[in-house]
């Protein structure tokens, strides 16, 4: 199953992870996958450090950085957003978090793992910057194209440039802009999404890459999907949530036990983690955010702002009415904890087996 | 590409397709794919009609009949049903109909081709007592179980049982009724729909079903596609939207060239139409139903009820903010006029170079 990305990365396998957590991405490009670490929640300190584990960690083979550069946000300065929250929605939170029982955060280190509030163009600059000189063979735009500057750097050091499309038109957009490698995400992905499933997003994509590798992302969990997707045309596959439940996640362990549990139907496509539609597991607290007379979520970074105390007080208590996390719709499909290796072999497995029945049929063409 | 599905059937392609005209579910079955009927428009006695006209012109091919046991629906009186539509919902479709120049419909001919108001028990009973004495090969339940005794009546005469299913739930509670094959649809399909992408949805409902066989349906307008389907795990490929634009298609020709130009941004899944979700082109009437101080829809089938003029009128004086049809996002990749047999022969063609692709990555592997 070696497509060219895989020789042009020098990877074994075609199955790329997003991860937030370091240990996975170490983990999986050990296993001959190409792990990613998405750095938005890190200091460009911690994100050094991150960087230098990972490249002993994966015994040297690849990996890469994946970050958001939110260049149409409203500015740099946190304080001053924060401070133009309507009071309407202060008062709505204040509320939720009564009703939720969530104090006051204590430990403002916790913040770390949520860190929707942190978009600014500054803050990706910082990180890009620190990704750059670590010993990357990709970088990654989730959101947003990379400033021209970042990019040529990128190119002088001969890292393959990514970016993450959710329709046509920003796919184009990525081209135009220089980008080698495009992820197509589909809605039925977790974290930012956009409306067009994989399944309809990816060829469309493929057909305007033209020779430029396209990986599909959304939906992807299983080899079957595996296969689904090269078959689209995709040169690999991008996978987040299926990592979120492995022995080497570092997921709250409450929340694991809740995910192995969950089923596709639940998650939510919601505006109230970050201000930009985002597929998270939905809990009491995103429900609430539905009912009448919620006011409407805030634009990014503001909402962020908003929800900010009671998103990381939740991870210090370990809340379960409010302790969420962005989450594709393959949630359904995670029934057990295996580690990233057994995830990957498992999947090259059933993609073998998948690729071959389909081969059968063809052969039976033949005839 | 002949999976189990094809020699059950007696079809040369797994290549199913759902369509309210008889035009296309004939071209198909000749094609050597498998037209299916959908059959809630129609009245019993045109549906006679149809379907020996249907036997006469596609040659002796096998072919099916889809339509909806409304089974929760409230009753079968329209009248007493529509008289109990609020005053504030017949105010805001008034509304609508003066901002959109859409006068009464004089013609009532033209409600044949808006249904969404029929759904009751009894007419759906009617419907399936005219197909059950004609020569189908295959009754497709687009909503519901049917009723135990029709469902006897199928069988005993080797007429094969078959429903559509949007979650994993609904797969278990059709096989625990009996059926012989699931249509597994995704969110991304047109028409009535649930939230699960066809990608995540299918290799769960093929894991549910065991032995017996899985059609996926749901962005599904190429042969890639068709590929990405049997990848799966599904036994065929089950399309909708993909026939609307072919030359044998009686949509109205200014909805066609709509189609034609639509990217996969131009649907969005509401509750205008019937009062269940149906993903349909978003239309200026549709997303008036989005806006501030718009009502809730009422359920089907009081919603169908209350825009039935409106929608009649449409069809009747082709007004384009109005008239819309269900529809997929597949839509974004429909660019041309074909025949129906074109669009056969070219997915059949398409997935073998899919299939043949994927084949050559096994062959790397094995080396």
């Amino acid at each position: 199953m070696r497509t060219p990305i895989c020789v042009r990365l020098g990877i074994e396998y075609p199955i790329f992870a997003f991860s937030h957590c370091r240990d996975v991405v170490a983990a999986v490009s050990r296993a001959g996958g190409f792990g990613v670490l998405g750095v938005s929640r890190h200091s460009p300190e911690e994100l050094a450090v991150d960087l230098e584990w990972i490249a002993e960690q994966s015994g040297g083979r690849p990996f890469g950085v994946d970050l958001i550069f939110p260049t149409t946000f409203a500015g740099n300065d946190l304080d001053a957003l924060g401070a133009s929250v309507p009071d309407e929605h202060r008062a709505f939170v204040r509320g939720l978090m009564e009703r939720f029982d969530v104090p006051a955060p204590a430990d403002q280190d916790s913040a770390r793992l949520y860190s929707a509030h942190k978009l600014t163009p500054d803050n990706a600059r910082a990180l890009a910057e620190v990704a750059l000189d670590a010993d990357i063979a990709m970088l990654v735009s989730a959101l947003g194209l990379p400033p021209e500057d970042l990019a040529d750097r990128a190119r002088a050091r001969g890292i393959v440039l990514g970016a993450l499309v959710g329709t046509p038109r920003q796919a184009q957009r990525q081209l135009d802009g220089g980008m080698d490698v495009l992820i197509a995400q589909g809605n039925e992905a977790g974290g930012h999404v956009g409306d067009i499933s994989t399944m309809v997003l990816v060829p469309q994509v493929v057909d305007l890459a033209g020779d430029r590798p396209v990986l599909a992302a959304g939906g992807i969990a299983d080899g079957r999907q595996v296969a689904a997707a090269l078959a689209l045309g995709a040169q690999g596959a991008w996978l987040g949530s299926a990592w979120l439940t492995t022995q080497e996640s570092d997921l709250q362990p409450g929340l694991v036990a809740r995910l192995l549990d969950a089923s596709s139907s639940d998650t939510v496509v919601s505006k109230s983690y970050s201000g930009k539609p985002v597929r998270l597991l939905r809990t009491p607290w995103v429900k609430a955010w539905e009912e009448d007379g919620a006011p409407r979520p805030l634009p990014a970074p503001q909402q962020g702002l908003l929800v900010r105390d009671a998103m990381t007080s939740a991870v210090e208590h370990g809340i379960p009415e409010v302790l969420g996390t962005p989450l594709g719709q393959v949630v359904g499909q995670l029934r057990r904890q295996e580690t990233c290796a057994m995830v990957v072999g498992r999947l090259v497995e059933e993609f073998i087996a998948s690729a071959g029945s389909v081969s059968e049929l063809l052969d039976a063409d033949d005839n």
